[in-house]
């Protein structure tokens, strides 16, 4: 299947480059009946949309959502709902001197070899303004799972350059302009942004996400495991470098009599699985974490070549995220939603008429190690 | 698309369970003209086979692979080649007693609610026996871009356990049961594992591959990006609970200055990114590593329920690997191998006719942080 | 895969219904390079849209496409191509009142047994219009499989009701609004139209479509034939009812000593297979056939029933087609262009590398019983 | 995706050459819980062996299949299902006169233009061999859909050559080698064949099939629509070159007064559109028709080429069938029940929330020019 189809069941074909005319999508295989509106999808746009502070580029889109087909009388109808998001702000002046040269970290140098060609116009189909396209599909999947199974998804950022921001509360985390779920943290926050800033440079985060009330079954046993398929869709976005499902790189050194979460009449006892056994939903939590790296355009010289293979020295200048990190919560938890509808609809188109063994055992309060909350609606 | 099917063009199609008559699988999509026997398979077969040192599960299964199909006179017709292993060392006498209760840390559970009914003789479909149908498939993968592009694919373990493992050389790790690229520290990992099994516990691992020889292209811009497929692959993998693409988590506390690999007409001066640049391919090593999870199975009394929701205390016994990282190297190296053939096909089904816009620079040897040669033919 | 995605490299990803705001489709897959502007692309529609004669719909819609993305600089980028055709003319007052009834021959009792609801202004989703969005994407298709092989795919009505049209010549197609390859025949059409709309009545057609230039090999041996996927394609177009290969059910009372297309030094003697052995390309022309069923909407009293399951008469007024095989021309063109394209690319994936054991053969002349000169470009 | 692989959530992957060790698939989704054995299979396959009477090929083939995976205790667990089919009777030697040359009307000429080689024993990968496998999973499907709602899927042979064969009794059916509806016409049919053999030459034949039992609202409105996924599946069956749906090209001459089935409180007044609307089952039977060409392998002198490219006389001599379409009504059924579960998967994966707006109407009996009773458990 063509790279821009996201989705076996429930699937986004994405289109669209930052300077170009729109970004938009096509959503297929929606189940009909969802009341739905542009302001459902807009309200989830506007959490990622650019120039909320001054930590995040200063770019002005609105973003605004157009619902092309799909939806009548306010409900979807199962036929494919496709979105429009027009493009505004584009100064593509700022980028004609990157047109002959290749940015450090960017994929100007990767796209040539591969198509020959490249929109060079803020990064074409490589801008991360192509995440505004699963944040408004997402809008529709995390709508579903909540209406239909009271399924929450909610991300936050744990850490931002060296600093790690311990969990306190979901609601500081709507609070801010990090996503931090910490409120007395963000004056530190702030400044450490500002010294990035100051020293023309970017840095990296991390972003979790946890998404409670999925019931137990949802994956596949050997390759589309329900843990490979989140890995796939959060590696897919921009800046990803490292996904980590439960405790992640933390069973390396971990024993298995630590690692195995006991099971109890009243629930589980702990999750390190992060909510997924053998690649199929256990009914906890499931606890995703990624690594986000620091935005390549920085204004400092560093090295490059040309077209002609000769070398340059270059500032990439204009309006960028000094820490693409911050904005990336929304996209997150959007590719988790688009994971989980996909696999709620081939659950039961094989499994409809599957009578479980007993009934679904709680998933207890997390344990010690990740003292956080499930999401409440 | 179901979901024991790996793969866009080059899919492999799995099937069986532990204890059953055979697995095997189909791989459909091969370019034709390949030579082939079912030496070249065993060969790889033969290094994650079970039983060849103390450290690991003493069943035994010579896992003997018949080509059924889609090779005549040697060579591949570019029809489906079938792949079959019979089961041999089945001892499903030990498995009975597991039956009525969900072993913690596994699949029975979340198997049971998926759909209704497991085979419960060894796992069935989600024992680590399954990868060796991976591990056959991708024989024909990695000899393919060996062959017609001179890529090679290595993987070593990195830690076991806490204990971390330097990196010395590639021809160390086919020198000892561990894939330890340290000729001197296997005494120390022998009787880690050794306390390990005596404590009747089990531990994580950290593995790593790296593929050289690709050239710069391969991938997709938005969601089936190489590392995407890559950290499907990987996460596809039993007991695989963390992936990581170049520097990995690695960047969260990174500076930009030091992250974007800077490019001179003599080739990149780093390798941050681990290869992949915006989703495609750079030409430079492709760097991933992983987390593999300590043994559920292990002899010590854990909490658990039965069918009846009642509470119960279990120990597994039987053969099973007290580190499953152990034999997960030639895994890893496989499932690289069928993303890597997967996207070189797509990659010229697109785009065979571009002409890129210079020839590609060099690899430069890897920065010191990573001081690891490419591995060589 | 969502059922409203088309094909599996090259893919056309439909949205739309007739009297919401637009129709359109994102292509993606397509080769980089291709000179295409807004223009390639509405000449195709042009020969599609309604209103050119008395003897199609009244309904006027200008069919302006819209490129979104995916060109830049007046060629493709490889990156998805989504194209936008805003609705125009949609008197949705005309369609108030079958919202509650079930159109005998049309999708409305079909649709409301699989979604609950529909979107009942002008047919939504089942709509002809639906078409148009084919059309457009099979010109991209069209254009690439002409200037990277010169290939020519161009179809005629071969049949309009009772009167069978002999072939003439490729250049009276154009000249008529039936796409009739036989100028002196028109007459005869029209009155034949005259008479149908009179009776307010409509009625059935035959389309035929010949592609030349197909280099041998393209195709699949078992299920994804070339001819089964024309077959799937032909068959997904609103109304086809039948769709043959060669010499289709002409084979039926046939002897394989007639069937069998004996092969010389200078070429295939005969072209009974229609262009296509064992589903693969043989590099003669490629012949499909397909049936038209008449339109459903007359204005005639017809049995049905409503909501409640009460019986009514219906008349169903309004601009319609009164043969929709009219208009079909383009739209089987399109959609032989789309698998075309499709196996072009899925060929070169895996057998880029294949030497072909001696060159290709000609696909002479057709034989008398199909005396149709190969379309030139 | 690969071309061996059928289907989108039940999936079969096909393997096997006529002369290599074994033919086989995978079938992947299937829902668990289904009692399957070896013989339920097994007894489908035995209606389309080959060697039970003088009309087909005198291969003698029990095609045993054995299940190797899926199955426990059983029931199918939902895990692939794979089948294995030894091959038996390969009598290699006579094939290899022909190593050299191209049998008119086969796919040997294709083939090496696609592969650049070909397993030559017995048409290899191209044989109608390969068709066993299509009616094992068949037969799975078959039983599922059967056992969860009662479906229905039976063929019959309605044309063969010049003699049409009139519909008599669904009992006929299973009473003679043709599969013939009729008892009294049988001897002419054994004549006419006699006739044909005893000329050297082979004859098409046209199989019907028709389902009962299809709840409304099974396919999709736009690509994967029911009839032109039928399409695809009858079309990808070797040597057949033409499909239709209800009325077929019996549309073209039709009138919408005619065609469009008119409903009412007691049901369907008629079944032209062959049980499908809009792409969408109406409830209705779906009626299918194949036309399949004579066999190319007749022992007459036959113009071709070899490798060299010079010309060659060449008789295919050997063990065939004079009428593949003798055996081919198993087959037809098999590819049905494949398309319609995929579909009953489906629709439950989008829609198991819908409620109808009306209680399903009946199918009448069909009208007078299709006098064929729905078929009975």
């Amino acid at each position: 299947m063509s790279g821009s189809i996201f989705g076996t069941l429930f699937t986004v074909t994405s289109f669209g480059e930052s300077h170009g005319a729109a970004i938009g999508c096509v959503v297929d295989g929606c189940p009909p009946g969802l009341a739905l509106t542009e302001t459902d999808i807009q309200l989830e746009l506007d959490r990622r949309k650019p120039g909320t502070s001054r930590h995040v580029t200063q770019r002005k889109e609105p973003d605004a959502v157009e619902i092309l087909s799909g939806v009548f009388e306010g409900k979807t109808t199962g036929t494919p709902i496709a979105l429009l998001i027009r493009n505004q702000d584009q100064k593509s002046g700022d980028y004609s001197k990157i047109m002959n040269t290749f940015r450090p970290g960017h994929a100007d140098y990767s796209y040539e070899h591969k198509y020959g060609v490249r929109d060079y116009r803020g990064g074409g189909r490589s801008s991360a303004r192509e995440t505004a396209v699963r944040v408004a599909a997402g809008a529709i999947a995390k709508k579903w799972l909540s209406e239909k199974y009271g399924i929450v998804i909610r991300g936050f950022m744990s850490q931002l350059g060296e600093i790690a921001i311990p969990f306190q509360s979901w609601e500081a985390v709507s609070e801010n302009a990090f996503f931090a779920p910490n409120a007395e943290i963000i004056p530190q926050l702030e400044a450490y942004m500002d010294k990035i800033r100051s020293e023309r440079d970017s840095i990296g985060a991390k972003i979790d996400v946890i998404a409670t009330g999925i019931p137990p079954g949802w994956g596949e046993p050997v390759f589309d495991r329900l843990d490979a398929d989140i890995a796939y869709a959060m590696m897919s976005i921009n800046a990803v470098k490292g996904v980590e499902i439960g405790d992640g790189f933390g069973v390396v050194a971990q024993r298995g009599s630590v690692h195995g979460d006991e099971l109890t009449p009243a629930g589980f006892l702990s999750n390190h699985a992060g909510g997924v056994l053998g690649g199929i939903s256990s009914g906890q939590d499931i606890r995703v974490s990624m690594a986000i790296k620091p935005t390549s355009s920085i204004p400092q010289d560093r090295a490059s070549i040309d077209r002609d293979g000769n070398p340059v020295q270059m500032q990439t200048t204009g309006r960028h995220d000094p820490c693409v990190g911050i904005r990336a919560t929304p996209i997150a938890e959007a590719m988790l939603a688009l994971v989980l509808i996909d696999h709620a609809l081939r659950q039961r188109a094989q499994n409809a008429d599957v009578v479980a063994p007993l009934p679904r055992i709680a998933g207890l309060a997390p344990d010690g190690q990740q003292d956080i909350p499930s999401p409440k609606a």
